[in-house]
């Protein structure tokens, strides 16, 4: 059975207007190989309702789980939280679980719960909270969607509430060869073995250092039985 | 008018494994931003031919100009040239301005141009070429769609050769103002003065150093006397 399948949607105009270089797909894109979950697309958008609300449309139909990054903080730019409501067809308003928390949390620092911080507790009618435990304001899940926010701290905290939650597969292993040949040189070869470990993926990614060509061979796969023989046939090869 | 738009397409499982941070998104992002370019949307997909023959064929009717990187080298999981012929439904082969690129440069190099190689020249009909002065295998430019590859350096070559040919718009100025308080206390006044000035952006990106909460705010937009008076408002307020 292939392993469950996972989308991202990264909202925001930081990363688009090359302010900001985005960290967590990355640290999203391990965190899933490593419980077996193939994480097949990552889309950034722009903070921009109509493009939200079709992203998380298109990826909520076509993938078993999504995970959004961005746009749920107490601003006038953050607008994920009503954009996923609108795309699920469902109400939102400030909830009181969330209030409660927010309430709980300005208390003990003293500080007023605001107008703008009240927005923070705009959650879509029957989302679930997913916890934060850096700065209180939670994130929530509607459906198949996971709406995280985007400081990396926070993120990373949600994902791993969130993660045990979902269903795993078999976890991908990986090995690599770095091969200091380019790859027009070892193509040929590479394609045979890649041809005859159908259920590997054999991914060859070049790169170049001191001015000379090479490539780093990567066999992915879950049976590590598999992987050490395939990777056994490329040392032969190439190594 | 409004500035141009563009979107991003990259290739590639190594990026979605986690196994690589993607370098050429932020790269892009800037030089768009400079030229007055706007980045909408950045999709990364796998090396797998449906996914990549959908996203091409949304971004390309979606947005005045495309840029895909990643998956034109001569190794079996290098299926994007393929992908764009598909895409725009025109017949791709060996093509002979490309080969003579290639011969003469294996010839120089020592080096046979083998039939692994020789994929590099799969070239769709009616495409033009994109000149890669660190590798010489081309990319290509299509429709609407520039293919570019996926190493950075040979990615920024690509970059810097198609950008004076794009249309460009008005560059987008942007000035930043750190702010050391969480973005509830700031958000209201802060949602004034971007109601105040219409034609500019205004995002506000938190941060959390030393266990304090911060924000930026970043003002964005194509006139330096607006921005200027924008950011003596947000200085009036906050600084």
């Amino acid at each position: 059975m292939p392993n469950p399948t996972a989308a991202m949607l990264v909202i925001g105009d930081e990363i688009l207007s090359g302010r900001t270089r985005d960290a967590n797909m990355h640290h999203l894109a391990g965190e899933l190989s490593r419980v077996g979950i193939t994480l097949s697309e990552v889309r950034v958008v722009s903070d921009d309702a109509p493009a939200i609300v079709a992203a998380v449309q298109a990826l909520s139909a076509g993938f078993d789980t999504v995970i959004t990054s961005g746009g749920i903080g107490p601003t006038h730019d953050d607008i994920t939280a009503d954009c996923i409501a609108k795309a699920f067809g469902v109400s939102i308003d400030v909830r009181d679980d969330a209030r409660a928390l927010l309430a709980a949390h300005y208390e003990r620092q003293g500080t007023t719960l605001n107008e703008a911080r009240l927005r923070m507790a705009r959650i879509p009618d029957t989302a679930t909270l997913i916890d934060n435990p850096v700065s209180v304001a939670p994130g929530f899940t509607l459906g198949n969607v996971h709406v995280m926010a985007g400081v990396p701290a926070v993120f990373q905290a949600m994902v791993a509430t969130v993660l045990p939650t979902l269903t795993g597969g078999q976890p991908l292993l990986s090995e690599t060869l770095r091969v200091d040949r380019g790859e027009g040189d070892i193509a040929g070869p590479l394609a045979d073995v890649a041809a005859r470990f159908p259920d590997l993926s054999l991914g060859s990614y070049p790169f170049q250092k001191d001015g000379k060509f090479g490539s780093n061979l990567v066999v992915r796969g879950p049976d590590a039985t598999m992987l050490d023989r395939a990777m056994a046939e490329l040392k032969a090869l190439f190594a």
